[in-house]
């Protein structure tokens, strides 16, 4: 199985006797369905970028676990392996762990588990926000945060596509995404997989498509949120927030409540990383730029709260002011454990 | 003779026997000085890209013009190529005309007056421009708008490259631009050739990097300018201005007097040119999305006059209200006219 119900492309499946995956690498070209069958298989898809997005990645590592007792690798060094194969992936560390707190007969069960919550925290969120998109009209995000980043529905692109199946008529404007291009190659994937109308876009062409194409709302993902609404998110994120404040257009963020940070106060303590110049002087391995030039490659940027229209989550959505209503959401019980109760 | 005198890069001039050019299509990767001896050479020059830029072309053109003297080619029909090679390049029609105004054995002395006066015309934009530049500190510019661009000094790039040599300790981001990458591929190439220290960035970290390197000016060209102040430029450029206001600092244009529509009155007319699908779908022939993804892909946008803080011209800095000070512009004596009686 690798299709969700909606219809979506599914990144990630247990096969059997092995982990499946769409290798991400290839696309948009090819849709290569591989198959991990040792944790060393595991490990270097995860390392390669083939399987990638933070909970894409913990679910993977999650059947990467249940996988090492069938495939006969030593297991204390397996599941070591496979939490280290991506250091700064939080998601991939807790997944492992948690299915090891199973017993060794229940590792699969707890990795489907692990996937069943997340396929529902992303179903949650997509419910709660396509009401926000609008019943006719244009809309526009950046980046990637369908199912292959998620190994569900998705964040933004989740919410988008259960608007489009709820019958609203949208056409999404997509930011191509540089450096590495997720908006060009991932996001219209997906889109046209799910049957979206959608028209790529250079990154600079944001504010004049929302003027000429009188974009209706806009919609991203988020890799961590302040308790001020504070969000960071792939570079490019902020300038398009902007744009769209300057024209009067909604702009709305999308995250499970794993993505808020509720001992962050602000955004302006958010350490951004800082990635390889040859991201930007080169295009597709080919060199754009001197070989020598200066290059500023932020990954991420921080969108300040006041920007923001409101936050998805699977909760519901939250609005202004986020001071009040972010810490708010710590107290709700958790999702997962609802849905374990209700199992 | 290949440098202008403030040590740039020039790039037409006389030959003695041919029309010397840079090739710009391997730049920034080499630096390639090539002669054109034929007319045939001329028109291939401008149709391949090799010579780009509108003012830059109407220089090239009128040397071309010249050579069909010299080197024996049939010259009535020769004149006419040269005039197509690039159809909506109203310099290029308008130099070769210029040129053809003057008997035979002036067509060279023809020529070089209007390389000349392109010169002149970008010094004294640069001239003009220099003082509003930080005389410490950050700025960023969009796309190219070097002497590669103009033949002589460059517009927006001349003014940065100005205030270097006056004293200014500036840093120059550059956007990089887009499908087309002449920020990267082009005016990275030109700051390092006058010395400029520059850091490339993708065209979504301008918002960002205008935050966090306290960016204190941005400077761009203008493809063509309304009476309001209006100003068409390369796709991006609206982002960028909106972006600078946003933030509190100062966005100029920088742009000669014939940039400058006088029968417009606002740039809501200005039509805007619709480019190929693939230069956005692909790079270097390597697609980067899905073949048959629709692509919105405008060459140009308008920024909205309000937004402009001043346009540089060859007759000193433009202020709001525009539509005051631009019309005024219009009464000035022709500053060609003006060198020609002094020289």
């Amino acid at each position: 199985m690798n299709e969700t119900k909606n219809g979506s492309i599914e990144a990630v499946w247990w096969d059997g006797d092995a982990v499946g995956y769409i290798d991400q690498r290839a696309l948009p070209h090819a849709l290569i369905r591989a198959r991990a069958a040792t944790v060393d298989d595991v490990v270097q898809a995860i390392v390669t970028l083939a399987v990638r997005g933070a909970p894409c990645i913990g679910v993977f590592g999650a059947y990467g676990v249940a996988l090492s007792l069938v495939s006969g690798d030593a297991f204390a060094g397996a599941a070591a392996r496979i939490r280290a194969a991506r250091p700064t992936a939080v998601n991939l560390a807790w997944a492992v762990d948690r299915v090891l707190a199973a017993p060794a007969d229940g590792y699969l069960e707890a990795a489907r588990a692990i996937h069943a919550e997340q396929r529902a925290v992303d179903r949650a969120i997509s419910e709660h926000g396509a009401p926000l998109m609008p019943t006719s009209g244009a809309v526009l995000t950046h980046c990637n945060t369908g199912g292959l980043a998620t190994a569900g529905d998705g964040t933004a692109l989740g919410v988008i596509i259960a608007a489009h199946r709820l019958g609203h008529r949208l056409h999404v404007y997509v930011d191509e995404t540089r450096p590495l291009l997720q908006g060009a190659r991932l996001t219209t994937y997906e889109l046209a997989a799910a049957g979206v109308p959608a028209t790529l876009i250079a990154d600079g062409a944001a504010a004049a498509t929302m003027r000429e194409k009188k974009i209706a709302a806009v919609i991203v993902g988020a890799d961590r949120i302040a308790t001020n609404g504070d969000t960071a998110n792939k570079i490019g994120t902020y300038q398009v927030a902007i744009a769209a404040a300057h024209h009067g257009i909604p702009f709305y963020v999308a995250a499970p409540r794993s993505t808020i940070d509720f001992k962050l106060a602000s955004g302006d303590a958010i350490e951004i990383e800082q990635r390889h110049p040859d991201e930007v002087r080169t295009f597709g391995g080919t060199p754009t730029a001197p070989i020598d030039v200066a290059v500023y490659n932020p990954a991420f940027d921080v969108t300040p709260g006041h920007l923001i229209a409101g936050i998805v989550t699977e909760y519901g959505v939250v609005r202004p002011p986020y001071s009040e209503s972010i810490p708010d959401l710590a107290l709700r019980p958790n999702l997962y454990e609802v849905l374990r109760l209700h199992r």
